[in-house]
């Protein structure tokens, strides 16, 4: 395989939407993905699928977009470029169930060059569970790293600390999720070519249907209460507040004139702030905030 | 009057939140404030004050804070100063009420001083119906000019394009509701006094529960529907994207380690998001949308 140039990398990464898209509808039953595509004054554009009012998903969101044009002053500033020129593609998820006991998902690819000649692929995926179940944690984590393994085996504790450091609501001084990996800036070199790490960033992309569906058929008859409903509001607050105050992706997109809607599809149908909640001691909210924490060894827990 | 100093400064802001909790339990008629002080470790503290499921306010945070300490790198960086200590004071107020006719509102009034012996105030009040009604605009802003003209008859034109400008969600190419008014770094000049900065920032404090409890009154027995409904937790869903995304105070206080339920409780019980909502056209939330727009003459209109 030669090395893998923009439009190459662009095909790739709109087939993965597809194909999670067409995943994720077999593991709902119900659901469809309606497409809305568009473009972008500057340069290139994308096609938004949104699921709402599936059986299992509320609200699902797999955009997928390739973007190029001139580097604004707030690019060279927040990416810390000085390219003149730049193009982007990726594709980025998240996933929003009814049922509490399913959890929420998110994963981004993404793929960067400039006409100065240099390129790097980013991406991480995370699970959020409303309740965290220690088994399922651990089953996450194995697949993830057995996915950055195929690749470089220091790949996943790296990629797994960057997601705990990431993923993180200093205000709240708890974790997002239980993590998962992230990475950045990541380019070819003596163990990796350009072309394994397009492979690494698609081999994630067909890892997330099978492991969210796992996820979701493990979960999705379990019964909830009304409480439990409410702690998933909650919880999907946490998740709106770690969005719009620190994801740099989103902050990014919206200072800098992105498509709003495409943006914050990422925020979940409904969401609760109840001034100072504290869940009671011993009960299932109170383990799972426990739980919430950096440097978990999930795999070996 | 002598000029006012920190202390003085202090007590009367203490004594305007006591008002307003006061005033707004007799128009809420059940609803109660709880009580919740608070230490900051680096010196001072508050009272963060809450109403939870009144008859009108579904939820509403009065908070008063008095905090003094070292300036640390986030300080000086955020708000340009050289000072090595500072005190501050301040009110901040957010009410959300259950009825979608019952608008939206959001006072803070606030005192700064350093050990290089300079001072300022800052505050502001805007109105964010989720229903803009004209001539509840109209009185709005007619309140705040008759108080604005008691200190000085240009303030309510600079302190309204002020707030303007800064309730606006530039993502969202609207304004955050009908504006009101905003100031910063006010201090002593030929035309003004400390003292009479200080008394117009509690005469604002003041106006607060008069204008809040007409505007009640005005609409809290107005029915709604479920449609009606949806639409104030979308609305209140952009409620949370400035105040996450844009607000200064929010955003502030959540990167500065400040005391995060006293910050976050002016988010609403329940917020919304919905991909890509399009009101009907000629509807009344199309009519509000068309509102939501910098610049409108609402006492002349």
């Amino acid at each position: 395989m030669s090395m893998p140039g923009r439009k190459e990398i662009e095909e790739s990464y709109r087939g993965i939407q597809a194909h999670i898209c067409e995943k994720i509808e077999q593991t709902d039953e119900t659901g469809k993905f309606i497409s809305d595509s568009w473009k972008r004054a500057g340069g290139g554009g994308g096609l938004t699928r949104v699921m709402a009012e599936g059986s299992v998903l509320e609200k699902a969101g797999v955009n997928f977009s390739a973007v190029e044009g001139e580097v604004t002053p707030m690019m060279a500033k927040n990416l810390g470029m000085d390219a003149r020129w730049f193009f982007a593609t990726g594709v980025s998820i998240v996933m929003h169930p009814h049922n509490p006991h399913v959890p929420i998902i998110h994963m981004n690819i993404r793929y960067f060059e400039t006409d100065k000649g240099d390129y790097w692929f980013g991406g991480g995926i995370d699970l959020t569970p409303h309740y965290v179940v220690e088994n399922q944690a651990n089953y996450f984590h194995r697949s993830l790293k057995a996915v950055c393994d195929q690749f470089d085996s220091n790949w996943y504790a790296q990629f797994k600390k960057n997601a705990d450091d990431y993923f993180f609501i200093p205000h709240r001084d708890e974790t997002r999720g239980i993590g998962g990996i992230f990475y950045d800036h990541l380019s070819e070199d003596k163990q990796h070519s350009k072309s394994d790490i397009l492979k690494f960033s698609l081999a994630l992309g067909r890892l997330f249907p099978e492991v969210y569906s796992e996820l979701i058929n493990e979960n999705r008859d379990k019964s909830f209460s009304d409480s439990e409903k409410e702690w998933q509001k909650l919880r999907r607050g946490r998740y709106v507040e770690f969005n719009l105050v620190y994801d740099r992706g989103t902050r990014f997109g919206l200072l800098s004139n992105g498509r709003t809607e495409s943006i914050l599809m990422s925020l979940p149908k409904e969401a609760n702030w109840f001034y100072d909640f504290q869940p009671e001691k011993g009960s299932e909210e109170s383990k799972t905030l426990s739980l919430l924490k950096k440097e978990i060894d999930w795999i070996n827990a």
